[in-house]
This record gives structure tokens, C-alpha cells and sequence, in this order.
């Protein structure tokens, strides 16, 4: 995952053992022997097979061959394309520059998988290339600080499913997060003391190069821009003074484009960060400007008028206007959210659409490059399946023009940080964003859900090895919420509970930053595979194609969920955290008992008594409401089961 | 965990909320405010609660107060005592030194558990102090190479129960682990790359510091060098050429101390390396020589008639003798195992003892200081009960003088790495090496076995917040053995097997430095947690005092067993690794049947056929040995169980 674009299988395996020995063939450079290192590195993780490091003056049996270098500086749309060749005596990897050289050792550690014969690779012959150039993930350190080990497992992860852009979204309300030289109270006053130093920052850059990862940084403006004005409130719309945002949403503040020491401030600073960052790309932000500091000041009311700026987002759109010039004068491509594209747009702005393919498409047409993140919105806990069904191309953008289908560059999934620590972030980013790699790599009619959700189990696995604690987070979680009760009841309940969808959790309960993300919620995955896996199971049982091996499963796990209760119960009230779960434990233990008469009654072909089913859908429908900003994922196959049984 | 000397409790607690704020009064040195960033970050850690790194102007409720500072290069014997005061309102803590202010703080993040208030510390008040001034850890760089990220966790878990002394055995015949600038040679040729800069070095020497940690290094010599003759053979007393040990087990190569070039090139290698490792105390180590070398080389038996050496025991003291001479010249205190104590040895040498207490009693009469790793020997694969039943006091010790007694200052589990890689070697040194901190630190009569093993418990969920990895490892390396399977099944056999303690596993199977160890025994736990309690179930039932719960505890384990094995078997053969374990799984499943069948007959009161009883003893004895090199710890108990049925 993602899928190659051509594979063809072999006969036979390539088996691994120590005595594996890689050649460099052809162009060389430093970072291919890095990565060379860092392949075996993983394989050994993979395998538990130490590999030598020494060459020891064996003849290969690995090589690798380079046509030439790719450009010093990673750019938009080079060739990623690589051939993968595996014999049972050998294995042939070939490309164009390093950068495909990367993706099909990635590709190789795959392929191997445990066999009677050992930790092997099938023979296969794979042609490879991606289909959109563009496959970013970003990461908000704005909100919720990453520190750097956060940052360097997540480009691991985005190397193993070929990702090729780390957008980094580096400040906003709630945090400036990287030093300035220029201008230092932007991150002494503007971060509580939680920044990046710019050494740190080149670091990273140089880590994900060595990775084929090119990085962008974002730095949103005009608004969420609150943590900038607590050490320069001469930025500001606002009379100040300002503090660092404590809550979550959109914030007033906004500069003030109409003075012109506004754009001198922020024509040094993108001199200093343009610099620090070699990408082309230079993200702006641009994104939720509700005006309110514009409407609220006189003199800026006064410029607008004098100056016959009709409305904030025409006021917005000549912000916009300034700052693309700057960006433009410091040699950079600018890119934007949706709301920088006005219709005198330069053409070469790149617009993100966190508003979807309406909005892509109306810039695809206009004439700029675009990319898509609304349907990626990883941060609000939807099922990858929904990810999976979001193209670029779909929706909107299928009516494009072919001319105008080549400015939709590709898709970035966003993990904003509003409820992530370093605990848990991994669990939010994997590994559904492998299954948006795919959508992004793959061919366009790679598409099977059942097939993706196959795969991304075996991907998630393979990412343990690359340091993501998207699978082992939740223990440590449950065993601090547990206090010295053994957690394995309330892993039973964890395991069928998810996050809610979207935006509701603010509207659950309140939140700050500094509120701990320590309970349930924050435990569990955004999908429950358990869950997932009852519902698919209720489907074929409804429609009379379960095995009865499926009716089994269906049963042993209504029956645990049905007595977990009673032994969860007890020890909940003893911890601050848990106490609030009884409800959601006792209603667990209702619609497991409901589920298992409505069982029965299938299985029994016995007639269920409309009454009670009635009253059973009542008792179904309360439940499904969020509980401890949970909700319970056994509810809606039970749902279907209770409405299934035959009628009376 | 280690139990304070003394603590008494008061009413209520002290919770914990963001808003936690600390003091630090008196002295003050970078130390202590590192130490109070590590404790809030450890703090945040352990409960999910953010606390803020400002101090934000609030009253602190937490003082840290601190008399004067300690030695530059901390020694041994320094004052490591604290005083802990826990009120509902406020936390106090004082220590004559940051020493102690180290091991207070340790003991608060032990006494904050989760309550119905959220997280909070008992009140108490805690005077607590050190039984033995010497609270090592040694660990085996030699064999296998461990990253220094391995080091520091393992320094972090250090600090987390009071061990002040890393003992770094850093070479050995499988690898000379650190960078030398004077001998270039013995990196370069003798680590197959795997070592340690001078700068990594002595970044741990700082770590270490910070963490109220000694760092002695062990230059193993004159034997275990074969590593060091890959680069200079001069120093053998062979023929040469040398290569890197492949195998295990003691090998002749030894240094020829006939020749003053050998003492030439010690001298300046000492004078290098005594300058890298601040501490006063330096160990040459000295254990293990066959003499085969010296027997097999005419001209160091020539050497040996012609000054009287009578014998390789004299030779090797010859050897120590002037080895000590250089030490001290570099100004240290020398170290060495048991073998480099001779009646002439000056009392300044300090004695580690690998042989026991009867060794260790006789370097303590003749006027050494010494302390004890025989019984601490972690790498052995025994239960946590047998290392804390051993006393550096106890056995030859006991019938030591007041002032004999004062020289035995402590001991010194040995995490000797034939059989561990980064993936596992924190599950051989934790929870177990907290009993033994335990018995170096609190008084001597703390010793009852239930309470440590409840209490060990405890603390190896708390050391998970240290980031060490001996909780989370196996699941990964289930998974890896189990291919796309589901490892579940796996985990249950998992649960009940140990691996063969002592020296047994070399016995079993042939291994060599670059075997792979990623198998079942590498991926289980030294002690099963399952099996021990199951054993102690079984004590309880046959002895007539078992509860009901316990009593269904029992059954319900057995049946777990009896059945798992339909389940696993066919997974097995997919997978070279697991394939062996097919006929352990099946033994598993017959033990469990014959246990439950005595369980039956002792519910029921049922007399056992003496014939059936006897088939099943053999069956039981047969099931006793180690299959794939690993041991069913179910069958002691089930014998038991058989072996109680009432008589026919």
C-alpha cells in the first residue's frame, strides 16, 4: 500500500536472511547509502534478522541502480517512477534518480512477509510510478506542540507510503512555534517556551529530503495570527493587548493590511524564512477571516472606504494581493487555502481546498494549480473508508477539461491539533493516511474498500516498524486511566467505541489548551475495527450469506459485550476518569443483550414481537447518542439486526 | 518500589492539576532545574495533564529545597538522603543534596496514583535513605551492540528506582565498542562499526549525572580481548591473526603480560580512557581466563620458569598486579571481577563478585571492598523472587565483623547480552532489577515476596512512562513471528512459556553472533505472570484455602489452554518461525486437560485411579523439558494438582 501501478507475479520467493548484500550501481550520492542503511535498518526491524553492515567482500545479491541524481532542491513533478525486479536469487531495482530508488525499496519491505521458508519476498516484476505529484500530509505543531522525535517517526511513515510533502503547519492562535532571528518575540512571547529552533527546522528538512519529502511550511495569515500579535501588536487590527489563544475556534484577530508597516514586518520576515526553507513552495495560509477586527476599527473602516475596498474579503483578497508579491520577490511559488483565489489571482499561485471539489474545480478552471484536502480531514475521525472514496478528480473535478484536470496536482491529508498530543497523534495519522497515499499513488480505479481495508491492517502493522505508536498508544492510556485495576475490561469497552465525526466534540463538552486529553476519547482509535468488522459481519447475516462461523463470531462478541459489564463496573468509580464511563459500560451491556435476542430470533427464523422491537429501537436510539464524548459503534448493527428479525 | 526506610501517612491528598507549581529554594544548580523539568514532564506523562513550563507568577504549591550542592564527580558514599512531606496543599522536599532531591522526586511520581478526586499523592510524610552505597546496573555492550537511545532509557529507569552506579562493560571478544584515538584499530577493526564515539560517551556521562548516576566503565582484560587483536595481534599471547568472535563462551585469547610492550600500550590506553570517564573508579575486569594461550606459548613459559610464576593463576595476578600499578598511576580506583583478588592485592581494589557470597565474604575479610552479582545475574532467566531473596549481607556475609561488613557496599544486577537485542533487552532487565534496587536501598527485612511481586507490578507500569519498552515489546514481535495472522492465539501460549534459566539455552540450540532472535523464547518475558499466579492458585487449592473466584480463576485458565491449541495449530506451519512450536501447543492443550481433570477430582472429592495418575505424571515429567527452547510453566502446577487428587 499504496498499490504499484503494475505488478506481475513470479515464481518462487527471495528468501532473507544475513547474508543479504546490496550494490549501489550507476549515479551515486550520499543519500543513497543513507537510505541503502535505513532500508536494512528496517528490514532487520521487520525480520529480527541481523543484517551486516560490512560488505565483507560478498557478491551481491541486491542492486541497486541509479540513472542520475534528481535536482539539489526536490521540485513538483520529477520522476518517481521505478522498476522492482524480484528472482528467487536476486532482486533489481532501477530508476531514473534516487527519488524512485526510494520508493521501491519501500515498495521491496512490502513484500516481505514470514513463509515456511522464512521472511521472503515473492518473485514480482514491478512497474511503478505515481499518479498525482502532489501527496503531502500536514501537521499542525501550531496548536498542540510536536516535538521533533513526533515530527521524524511521522516522515518515516510518509516514506513508507510514499508521500513526497510534509506541510508544516508551524503557527497559529495558540502558538508561534519557531524561532525567529528577526523578529524573536515571535516565539519567546508567542509559544509558552514550546518552539522549534531554526536548527531544529533545518534538521528536519535535510531528515526529510534524505527521505524524498519535500517540506512547506505554513504560516497562516492574515488571521490566526494571535500568537504573533503578543509580541508585535503593531501587526494587529486589534487596540491589543494580546495573549496567546486558550481556546479552540476562530479567533478575531487579524493584521492590519492597511498600514503599510505591516507588509515591511512581513516582507523581513518572509525574507528570513524563505531562506530558511528551500522548498518553491511557500504556504501563506489565508484560510477564516471572519473580519470582526477590520469592522470593529475606524481607521482600517476609513482606509477601505477611501481606498474603495467594498468588503472585508475584498480587503482579504488585497492582503492577499501584497503578500503574493513579497512571496514572489523572495523567489517563492505562493500557496494559499481557498480563500486567497480572487479573480485576479496570479496564475501561478498553488490553492489548497480545504472546501472541496467545487472549490477545486473553480480554481483548476480559473487557471491555478490546486490540490485537495476536504474529504482528508483526518483530524475529525471519520472512517477511511470516506477517505477512500474522496478523488481529487471525483465530484466536480471529473467535468474538468483535461488541460484543466492537469492543474489538480494532488491531496493533502490535515492533521490539525486541536485534540492530539504527541500520545496520540500517530493514532490519528495511521493508518488511514495510508490509504489516502493510495487514492493519491494509485491508479484512479484502484477503489475496492474490502481489498483497502485488507491491506491497510497489513500496513498498519508494517508502520510499527518505523517507530509509530499509532498501535501501541492505547495500553499505557487505558492502564493510567485504570489506576492499579487491570485494564482488560476496559479494553472491551474501548474496543467499540469511536470519537464523534466532524466538529461535535466541541459541542460535547468544553475544552481549552491546557485540558488534558487523557480519557476514553483520546484512547481510542477514530475507527473501530471490532466494530467495523461486527457491522460487516450483521450485513451478510441479514442477508442470509454468513457463514456459520460468522453467526459464531457475531455471538461470542455480543455475549462479551453483554457480561463485560458487570466486571468493568465495579473498579470504574475509583478513577476520576473512568467514572464518567458507567453509563456507556451499562448501555454496552443492554444493546449486547438486545443484539443477542434479535440473534436468536434470526437464527430461529422465530417471529419478533412488534412491541418490543419497537421499544428496543427506543432504547437503540438513545443510545446512540454520545456518551463521555463517545459513541457506542454496536449500536447501528444491532440497529439492523433488530430490524431484520421477522415480523410477527 | 524501592520501599522507602521509613513513611508514615496522613490524611487526604495532594492532586494534581495543570496548575501544579514548583519551588526550588536554597542551593541551586542546572541539575535541579533539569530535574524539575524532567519530573513535570514524567509527571505529564504519567497522569495526561499538561502542566504549563511557565511558572506564570503562581504561588508554588510544590518547594524543592535543597542544602548544598554535591561532589563535582559524584563519589560513592555521598549523602543520597531525603526528606518528603505530602500535604493536601502543598508538597514539600528537602535533601542535603540534589542527590536526594533526585530520589525524592522519584518517590513522589511513585505516589501519585489515579483517585476519585483525579490524580493525586497520598499525604505522607517520608524520611528515606540508602541501605548500601553501591546501586549498579551493568550492562553488556560487548556481545551485542545496544544504541545509546537503548543506554538512556535504561538510564532513565535507572533513576526511576534509585540505582546510582552504571556499570558499562563496553568490550569484550565480540566487540570493542568504543572509539579510541590513541589505538584507532580496536574500533575500526574490532566492532564491525558498531560503537560508540568519544562523544556519545560522554554525552551518557553527563545524562547519567543529571540523574544522580555514576558511570564505570569495564575494559574486560586480559581475557575476553580477542577484540582487540583484530588491530593489534601484538598484544596476543596467539599467533594470530584474530578475528571478531563469532561464537559465544569463553575463548582463549589473552593478553601477553611477558612482554612490557603490552603494559606500554595499556598505559596509554588507560591514560586516554581515565581521561574520558570522570569517575574515580575504573574496572579491568579479569574474569574467565583458561590460560590456553599462555600454556600453548613457549616463550611466556620460558618467561614464567625464568621469574618463578608458577602457575597462569599467578601469571594472570602478575598480570593484575601491574594493571593495578597503571590505574593508579591514572588516578583511579581499580575494579575487577573475583579472579583479580590476591592475598597481595592492595585493600584499595575494589571486588566484584560474580562467584557469590562465600568469594565475597573473603575479599571483605581480607580488607576490600566489594559487592555482589552473583544472584543478580538478570540475563539467567529467574524469577524476580529468587534475586530478591539474595542479600549482599546474606549467606558467608552473615558472619561477617561490624567493620568487615561496612566493606561489602552493594551489588550489582549484570545484563550480560548473549541473548538480547534493542528489541528485547528491557524486558531481561525490567520489572526484575526494581526487586533488586529494592534490596540495595531498603531496609534489610524488607522481604516479603507477595508484597514485591504486587508492588514490582506497580512499578512496571510506572517505568512505561520512562519510555522503556519491556510491556510494549512482544506484541510487535508476536506479530513479525505470525505473519498476517492474528497473533492472538500466539499470545496465549505466550503468556505461559519462560525461557530456560540459567546457562541451559546454549545447551539446547547452537547459536552464533549474528543467529537471529526472533523467535517465541526471545519474545516472552524471563517470568510468566500468568503461570506464577496460576502456581499460586494451585498452592492455595490444594491446601484447601482457595476461594471460589480462585477455584473458577483456575478452571477457566485451563480451559483457556485446553482449547487454544485447535485454534493456533493451524497458523503455525505458515511460518518457519512458529512451525516449531507446533507439538509445545500441543502439550500445552494435554497438560491443561489432565489439570483439569485433577482439578474435577478435587472439587468433587473424587479419588483419582492410581494407574491414570501415574500415566499422567509421565506424561506431566515428558511435558517438563524445554521444546523449542522454551519452557511450559504450566506443568509444575498441574503436577501439583495431580499429585493432591485424593487417593483411590
Amino acid at each position: 500500500m499504496p498499490l504499484p501501478s503494475h505488478i506481475e507475479m513470479g515464481d518462487g520467493q527471495f528468501v532473507i536472511d544475513g547474508s543479504l548484500t546490496i550494490a549501489l550501481d550507476g549515479y551515486t550520492e550520499p543519500r543513497l547509502t543513507l537510505a541503502r542503511d535505513r532500508f536494512l535498518a528496517t528490514l532487520s526491524r521487520e525480520t529480527g534478522i541481523p543484517i551486516s553492515h560490512d560488505a565483507q567482500n560478498r557478491p551481491a545479491n541486491f542492486t541497486i541502480k541509479t540513472a542520475a541524481g534528481s535536482k539539489p532542491v526536490q521540485e513538483l513533478g520529477e520522476d518517481e517512477s521505478y522498476h522492482l525486479k524480484v528472482s528467487p536469487d536476486s532482486v533489481q531495482l532501477s530508476a531514473a534518480n534516487p527519488l524512485g530508488i526510494l520508493h521501491g525499496l519501500q515498495t521491496f519491505l512490502q513484500l516481505v512477509h514470514i513463509s515456511p521458508q522464512g521472511f521472503a519476498s515473492p518473485a514480482a516484476t514491478i512497474d511503478d510510478q505515481p499518479r498525482f505529484a502532489w501527496r503531502g500530509l500536514m501537521i499542525d505543531s501550531g496548536r498542540h506542540f510536536m516535538p521533533i522525535p513526533v515530527i521524524e517517526r511521522n516522515l518515516d511513515g510518509m516514506e513508507a507510503v510514499k508521500l513526497n510533502i510534509f506541510h508544516w503547519h508551524i503557527s497559529d492562535d495558540q502558538g508561534f512555534r519557531l524561532e525567529s532571528k528577526v523578529f524573536p518575540l515571535l516565539h519567546e512571547k508567542g509559544s509558552n517556551g514550546l518552539y522549534y529552533t531554526q536548527q531544529q527546522v533545518a534538521a528536519v528538512i535535510q531528515y526529510a529530503r534524505e527521505r524524498g519529502i519535500r517540506v512547506v511550511p505554513e504560516f497562516d495569515m492574515p488571521c490566526h495570527t494571535t500568537s504573533w500579535f503578543v509580541g508585535y501588536p503593531q501587526l494587529a487590527s486589534g487596540p491589543g493587548p494580546y495573549k496567546i489563544s486558550e481556546q479552540w475556534g476562530i479567533m478575531n484577530s487579524a493584521m492590519d493590511p492597511t498600514r503599510e508597516t505591516t507588509f515591511e514586518f512581513l516582507d523581513k520576515f518572509l525574507g528570513e524564512m524563505t531562506a530558511l526553507f528551500p522548498d518553491a513552495y511557500f504556504h501563506v495560509g489565508g484560510d477564516e477571516c471572519n473580519g470582526k477586527e477590520w469592522t470593529a476599527n475606524p481607521k482600517i473602516q476609513a482606509y477601505m472606504h477611501q481606498h474603495n475596498i467594498k468588503d472585508n474579503a475584498a480587503l482579504q483578497s488585497y492582503f492577499s494581493g501584497r503578500v503574493q508579491k513579497l512571496v514572489t520577490a523572495h523567489h517563492k511559488i505562493m500557496e494559499g487555502w481557498d480563500e486567497v483565489l480572487q479573480p485576479d489571482t496570479p496564475k501561478d499561485v498553488v490553492i489548497q481546498s480545504w472546501r472541496g471539489q467545487k472549490a477545486l474545480a473553480v480554481a483548476a478552471r480559473q487557471g491555478n494549480q490546486v490540490l485537495l484536502s476536504n474529504g482528508y480531514y483526518i483530524d475529525l475521525n471519520q472512517p477511511a473508508a470516506y477517505h477512500y472514496s474522496i478523488d481529487p478528480l471525483g465530484g466536480d473535478g471529473a467535468s474538468l477539461t483535461p488541460e484543466q484536470r492537469a492543474r489538480v496536482i494532488g491531496g493533502e491529508p490535515t492533521m490539525w491539533s486541536e485534540f492530539v498530543t504527541p500520545e496520540n497523534i500517530d493514532s490519528r495519522i495511521w493508518p488511514r493516511t495510508a490509504a489516502i497515499a493510495e487514492r493519491l499513488w494509485s491508479p484512479q480505479d484502484v477503489g475496492d474498500v474490502h481489498s483497502m481495508y485488507a491491506r491497510m491492517a497489513v500496513a498498519s502493522d508494517h508502520l510499527v516498524y518505523y517507530g509509530l505508536t499509532h498501535q501501541s498508544f492505547p495500553r499505557p492510556m487505558l492502564q493510567r486511566m485504570s489506576g492499579d485495576s487491570d485494564p482488560k475490561y476496559l479494553a472491551v469497552l474501548a474496543a467499540v467505541v469511536q470519537p464523534p465525526e466532524e466538529y461535535q466534540r466541541e459541542d460535547l463538552r468544553q475544552y481549552t489548551t491546557s485540558s488534558p486529553l487523557n480519557r476514553l476519547v483520546d484512547a481510542v482509535p477514530p475507527e473501530s475495527d471490532t466494530a467495523r468488522q461486527f457491522n460487516e459481519i450483521v450485513k451478510l447475516i441479514v442477508a442470509g450469506k454468513a457463514s456459520p462461523e460468522q453467526w459464531q463470531q457475531a455471538r461470542t462478541w455480543l455475549e462479551l459485550w453483554r457480561d463485560n459489564d458487570a466486571k468493568l463496573q465495579p473498579s470504574l468509580p475509583r478513577s476520576e476518569i473512568t467514572a464518567e464511563l458507567a453509563p456507556l459500560s451499562h448501555d454496552l451491556s443492554q444493546v449486547a443483550t438486545i443484539g443477542l435476542r434479535a440473534l436468536d430470533d434470526l437464527q430461529n427464523h422465530r417471529p419478533a414481537n412488534p412491541d418490543l422491537v419497537a421499544s428496543n429501537m427506543q432504547l437503540l436510539k438513545a443510545a446512540e447518542k454520545p456518551q463521555a464524548v463517545l459513541r457506542n459503534m454496536v449500536v447501528p448493527p444491532v440497529e439492523v439486526l433488530v430490524q431484520a428479525s421477522p415480523a410477527h
